[in-house]
């Protein structure tokens, strides 16, 4: 069945809640870990990171309305730790998804992030596996608040973080420099932690002619190519021959190993730095003699990836 | 009836969860709270700051039960939010309370500090005035977890921070040292604060004589002294002709306005500095041109002081 | 002869160099260098700060020129070690000395402020008081350049730092702000240093009808005045009863040991904090153990240095 | 002719200063330098770095004669600008040469490192091309003391820094990580930089069997090969199969375009960050919008590298 990237409903699902912060990649990872059949999704979590708090729950819940997604979903921090918001609205738009028409503005549930984090796992007879593809805010406070439910935690697969070329700064990715301290506390958690980063996201580029056949599939398929139609304007004029479609690729690994090859290092997270505050500094070589922390993507199966991708869009 | 410092048990009370590390200073600042009749105590929280989240806990146990107060204590963090615990074994001894016989370890009860904190604020129809005299670890947790009970908090009145000499280094109080991060995350919340740090303090000196005046008041009279004792010891060591009760001004300037002298300012706490990490940076002069955020203590009416102090032990 | 602060010709003269950013209080303390008859000022060097490298030099020749003193004036850094030059020109106007009619640009003499500084003390059979009332980035460098000169050196007695409330913010003096990795250079140095900071000058304070006396004193008294006119608006507008002549202080601590009360300190430069970059941070309690490096200036006798100011001006 | 490395005597020279810390490649750099015929030595500066200062400076002057080479040698700084000196001991051994018998510690000449660089970069009439090996504390003292001398300077090609993984720490290379503040100097001097750093050096490996083919060359051949014989061994221990010889290149790098590739990037020194000080953070892709400052090597051309060296060592 893994040649198609499809698996019949009644394999074994690994229980997963999503944080996220859409964010167009967002979505598609969104897509992917509903249509992949290999994810028993708990809840969505959101978290402010690509745009505002208020638009990535507005644009989540628009998300799972349109793709029929039926779960929880948990609004959470408005702004990092310890400094001020600043969304990446040259990549997203203005409302966080720009290019879809998503709906006016919805208030957060009952819950707010952190408690659904805290009851959620603090209630699972099993551990569930964490998936941050937005600043680690909301699982950072949960961390704090509640140390206990780290016991609970299968593994932390993030979206986050670059051994080489930051896209904010040379140093830093995104959603690690967004909150630096929050990315700190959780590497600094004891959590496993596998971390999907730009060593290996940005060879998951999914080329303009691969967003037509995604465009063919359906109407998810249409969905998800008019998304990376917006999307890829953003990297076309960064010089990208193919759009990054980060964060489905932390999703794709949680249920799939082969999809990235990693590295086991020590990760330690800058916070102080001129020009390197958010820059994951990986130990590859050992030289500062600390144990190893987390797995850190090195290189991706690009082709498996989009294989997965697009098996998963045929489904919704 | 203020010139005895002791008011009728009707009198109208002020609400208040104090959160401490017990610490000397803060055996008697919780003596003073119980003692004064001013205020209604409706729960302790603990944390990890003059000694472990352990013995801090089990520490204000031990004086709660000699000083027969009947209140929830609620055991919190055991480490600051990024940095490693760092306590003051050198001014208040192993135990943390040295010089006091303290029974065996006793483990938490079913609320942590922030759920405690969380829980009894938004129960809470009133505003609560919260009264840390540790480092500012579970105040900033529960600010970050659960940011709606700002609303519900009347003022924090904290022991913590100088715009003169610091005491663990010349930029830096203990408790603020001890965590700075957590104190930028109060200090940056909006919710008014007072900042009785060592400016005032230092010159809420307790002088041997009184010592041996308070060593007659009965029996918590001597419990005190016996505490001041050690404490001293320290304080002599470094020059001091008498011993400052840091943790007890702050409960002080909750119920009495006028034991200290403030001054209304900007107060931005350092993080970084080589020198510098966990100063309280005042602005008494405006030069930054922001606004003001806490008021600061600067002077104190040490008499008055004393006066609330020994009428409390004595009402114990 | 101390009673009026003027000395004969031929009492044994200190040998100095002054090195300044004129800048209104450097006008006014080098007509007390060279008025006060106490001093053998053996040559001025200039560096950017209170205005550019180029306006520092050429306000140094036209004060000197208008106070009729010959004496050899070479022209140093254009900007701090490692930062970009902030001037502070909302203190001391566009020219660095506006109220004031300068000549046009002036171009720098054949040996730059290092040179000049090596050459002299190197060659020096007495050791030589360096007196900087800038940003210590000259002296900085010549040290680096060349550190067998340090052992020329009697001591520097700068004006910069303070212990108490900053003035560019609250935990910064404007010259250690401007270049504190030269300050730090300074201060790790070795050499005897007597820090004369805003604990001291601003205390040496001049009032209006003082700067009215000045006035009247004659042809470099009405110069003078003007100055101060120009310069007190600054000081006025933050709320000043009177105005600090900073640099004059320095310049009468040289020679006058009574004019202000010091205490022997460990300072460290802090170049990192995000509020505390500048900061001279001052050990009075000895809480890091580390040995004293400077003489720290806590207090001025005001009426004695008004005396020293008023009658080197009016010998001028 | 550049098949085998070795210029005719009477070819065009480039003129160069080399600024060294030997240290075992710095000693196969000087070889390389004197033996490829294509450099015009104008003389050599040592700093503290590998090893400390006197015994920088004893080194360079045994290698210079091992091979007969007569040339100014000028110790230069014993530390770094701001920092305390942390020596490489563990790869260069006590005498910062071992493996090679040294004799007993020579006095300094008459000029320094900072007054030789300054004289002959003034007195000359070409410009001359800088080649530090070692931390760049002589360049930047240089350059802050005597600005005018960067026109002189056809360009600087140092041995320092990496864009990708570090030696000392993940984030930093040794001579960058040992004095920042220096390399910032430099980096932001506008001064043209080749940075040969450990993206290409790490390339530059020198194999055991070549190792055994070096030391058949002759008696320069079995001296270069002895030094090999000792630094190897700290290679080996960190998992190299062969043996790096970083500043060699840098010569190499010098005289001959083509034994590596570079990028011309703008690189910021960090000299702030907790686990990033002392990285040259290289902006390959453009993000910070500055114009580039340097060259990187990202790689080598091993072959030709080797051949140079040995053709150089066969001369000699």
């Amino acid at each position: 069945m893994r040649g198609n990237g499809v698996y019949p409903e009644n394999s074994e699902k690994i229980p997963v809640i999503i944080d996220c912060d859409p964010g167009h990649d967002d979505a598609i990872a969104l897509m992917l870990a509903f249509g992949c059949r290999r994810l028993d999704v708990l809840g969505i979590t959101t978290v402010a990171g690509n745009t505002t708090g208020e638009n990535a729950y507005r644009n989540a819940l628009a998300i799972l309305s349109l793709i029929s997604a039926d779960v929880s979903v948990a609004r959470g921090a408005d702004s990092p730790i310890l400094r001020p918001l600043h969304t990446s609205r040259d990549v997203h738009g203005e409302s966080g998804l720009d290019g879809l028409s998503v709906p006016p503005n919805a208030k957060g549930g009952d819950l707010s992030a952190v408690e659904f984090l805290s009851s959620t796992l603090r209630r699972s007879e099993t551990k569930i596996t964490l998936v941050p593809t937005g600043p680690l805010t909301n699982i950072a406070i949960a961390f704090l608040a509640f140390p206990d439910i780290k016991e609970k935690i299968e593994r932390v697969v993030l979206m986050g973080g670059v051994a080489g070329q930051g896209n904010v700064t040379p140093s830093a990715e995104f959603n690690i420099f967004a909150d630096p301290e929050a990315a700190r506390v959780v590497f600094q958690s004891g959590v496993p932690i596998t971390m999907i980063g730009l060593d290996a996201t940005h060879k998951a580029l999914v080329y303009p002619e691969e967003v037509e056949e995604i465009r063919k599939i359906g109407r998810v398929g249409a969905l998800a190519a008019g998304l990376l139609d917006f999307y890829s304007l953003a990297y076309k004029a960064r010089g990208f021959k193919g759009t990054p479609i980060h964060d489905a690729l932390a999703v794709a690994a949680v249920f799939d190993e082969g999809v990235v090859k990693t590295e086991y290092a020590r990760v330690d997270v800058e916070i102080r730095g001129e020009f390197t505050a958010g820059r994951t500094v990986v130990d590859f070589r050992g030289v500062t003699g600390k144990e190893p922390n987390a797995k850190v993507a090195v290189d991706v199966d690009r082709d498996r990836f989009l294989n997965l991708l697009m098996s998963a869009i045929s489904v919704l």
